[in-house]
């Protein structure tokens, strides 16, 4: 299934862009970075779970957020791209 | 349906700036802002057109990007939020 997993991480601190950093590390590991703060991850529950116990003890719950979109099985249905960056999925397909 | 508007707007210039602040204000007159560069649109298809036209003229295609999610009806049990910043969708009713 996908998972699109957006953040909003509060860097007006050195601790914050530290924060921003290693949720966007995170992210990377386990899919395709989309937008700045935008990721794609074709993922199973059991690393779904992996990842979402790592970025939640990476945030601060009282400055940033993450939400989870599940989009499903048919998710290349769901997405539409317009400008710069198209993104590749994970089998090198392009996501127009 | 609910339509998720997600942008990156290349602000090294004030030119950019100017197209984000545009970008934020089209995505709020049509839906809710549930991250920095996030917005949660629940659309008929007539209005979803007129927006999506306004925003590809604000963008410069060459920097900047557009991704659109089609979420369906069924969105709310597609969406989870963990952290700071809870939103709350158009009816008033928490989304946790």
């Amino acid at each position: 299934m996908m998972v699109l997993i957006t953040y909003d991480v509060n860097t007006e601190t050195d601790e914050g862009k530290k924060r921003l950093r290693k949720v966007a590390k995170a992210c990377q590991d386990y899919g395709q970075r989309v937008q700045n703060s935008v990721f794609e991850c074709v993922i199973d529950p059991a690393r779904l779970r992996i990842l979402q116990a790592k970025l939640e003890k990476l945030i601060d719950k009282k400055k940033d957020s993450l939400r989870y979109y599940y989009l499903g099985d048919e998710w290349k249905n769901r997405v539409e791209h317009v400008g710069a960056k198209p993104s590749f999925d994970l089998t090198g397909t392009l996501i127009a």
